[in-house]
């Protein structure tokens, strides 16, 4: 990687917080997130519409001044009294609900601009608003989603992996978006290992757990009862459970999935590698709805976004929370830190 | 069903407690749970071996009187200074953690016992301990589990259906003991109708709620994104959904099932219809292991028990939780109280 600038006169580098879909939530929960900084708040620059934002903050009544910066070394300082905003102009006026094609090429060169800001060393980690596939494959983007898009800006081959990180449960699940028969049925030894592997990998190394324990859930009820209740345990799960262990990963199970995110089960391991979407996305949304963040596993930098889609149906209302934004804002400094620190 | 007898001597009529596996936890924690009685604690009688739970009781240090009674009358006023027991000895001497194909006959007989009280009206539910199947099957047992015993006891020919239900939340398992995949592949629009009616109807008249309302969980992500994900929100839960509101049954979905079990999405419902086990055990387990109850909807009379298994592992030695059966034990009295007072 590009070696990093020496440390700014502003201070601290800054996150870069991309735009995300314009006519969704983005803009309104990252004002929210500026109005919502504390003391240890780290300083993160929009890379936005100045203008619209500005509208938007005035039409919500929400009192953020923002202002346009060129250069990311003076982010730091600004951000005290001011939200610094890189500007990322939009093509089209936004409606809010209404997701326009026109603005495709700003919401994309808004994430370009984000990966390019932090592969150089200028910013310390990438915070992603959420984006509305639809319209941007009208526009020709044609990647299944944000993180491949992101992974092919990083120039790297593997698929990257998705955490879902809160306070009290860390969630890794196998497979995402697709149906739960094709989960099923894609199940296999390689991708648990490859997940495994990057996972531990990345909790050494950017939440600075020296070996961290992994929890492997089950596939079936009761993880399959000996074979009685599928045998997905004995023939996928256990032999890559074995692969992570003769591997040097400290790897357990495989787990009744139902008995595996008490609170006295989830001080046994750091994080849950899970066999399906809502394998993991049930117990961490039941635990904790706002605080959950998504985190990107396996790319060259640290990227974390709020667990949320674009908000199309409350967008331009006021309504929108920024709990997760600023969670995804505040993890993506502590990973950023760690991994600086071990650098 | 049998008329039942005028409110006796002692007063209120009695749960009665299945002995359950006698070389699990099941009297460790009917001991436990008779100490830990407070002032509106619904007496029971065990049906069980007094001299074993006399043996256990010493030898596990608990303070518990053992009384054998022959008359359900006298369990109340019994139940203030002893654990009233109606016998069921024992054939062969228990060692904990080793179920013994001997005294299978006394755990069956022990439920027929139980079943028998209640439609005779002489105790006003049953609470069953949890069995060990392996040791039935041996003896001859041959029903796929405790439920559909229960069932074939009560008489009726439909299927019972499994809730499960903490302070929290109920949910409703639409398939329960088999693998994932065959789950998924025998997912049935009459499946999803026939427990949802079932569900509807015992809400109302067990838990007092006038016009309980179903959340529907989606099977895919997302709920399937409109068939993106898979296809079984529009071919078989959507029409399921319809056929149950078209009968009077206040349906809604279906719903992504991440997002069914936060604490704004549980407010929204009375109960949630999930659509494989661990949809529905996940959330409540994660949010109540100890406390939550294991209830059949469908019977003629009221039935909880424990919503855990025989604890093999930890018999005999002192260290079982009896809140679950306690939760059990409450849960069933005020259920019977619900269906008394509308009978």
């Amino acid at each position: 990687m590009t070696p990093a600038p020496a440390a700014s006169a502003g201070g601290l580098k800054p996150l870069v917080l991309t735009m995300g879909e314009p006519a969704g939530i983005g803009g309104e929960i990252t004002l929210k997130a500026w109005l919502g900084r504390d003391q240890d708040f780290p300083p993160f620059v929009a890379l936005d519409d100045p203008a619209r934002l500005d509208a938007l903050a005035r039409g919500l009544g929400l009192e953020v001044p923002v202002r346009t910066i060129e250069n990311l070394d003076l982010a730091a300082s600004v951000f005290a009294t001011a939200l610094p905003v890189l500007p990322r102009p939009l093509e089209v006026e936004v409606v809010p609900g209404k997701p326009a094609t026109g603005n495709a090429g700003a919401v994309i060169g808004s994430i370009e601009t984000a990966v390019s800001l932090v592969r150089s060393g200028h910013a310390r980690a990438v915070v992603t608003n959420p984006i509305h596939k639809g319209a941007l494959y009208e526009a020709g983007f044609n990647y299944p989603g944000h993180t491949e898009f992101l992974a092919d800006l990083a120039g790297i081959d593997s698929r990257p992996v998705m955490m879902l990180a809160c306070d009290e449960l860390k969630v890794v699940p196998i497979s995402v978006h697709e149906s739960l028969a094709a989960a099923v049925r894609g199940l296999k030894q390689e991708d648990i290992v490859t997940a495994g592997e990057i996972t531990a990998f990345a909790l050494s190394r950017d939440f600075a757990i020296g070996r961290p324990r992994l929890a492997v859930a089950g596939l079936n009820p009761h993880a399959g009862e000996g074979g009685a209740m599928g045998r997905e345990e004995i023939d996928i799960i256990g032999p890559a459970i074995a692969r992570l262990s003769e591997g040097g990963v400290d790897a357990f199970g495989p787990v009744s999935p139902d008995s595996l995110f008490t609170a006295d089960a989830r001080a046994s391991y750091d994080v849950a590698l899970c066999m399906y979407h809502d394998q993991a996305l049930i117990p961490i949304k039941t635990l904790d709805f706002d605080g959950a963040v998504n985190v990107t596993l396996g790319l060259p930098f640290v990227r974390t976004s709020p667990d949320h889609g674009t908000g199309l149906d409350i967008a331009g209302r006021g309504r929108a929370r920024p709990s997760s934004l600023i969670a995804a804002l505040k993890l993506a400094d502590r990973m950023a830190e760690c991994r600086d620190a071990g650098a």
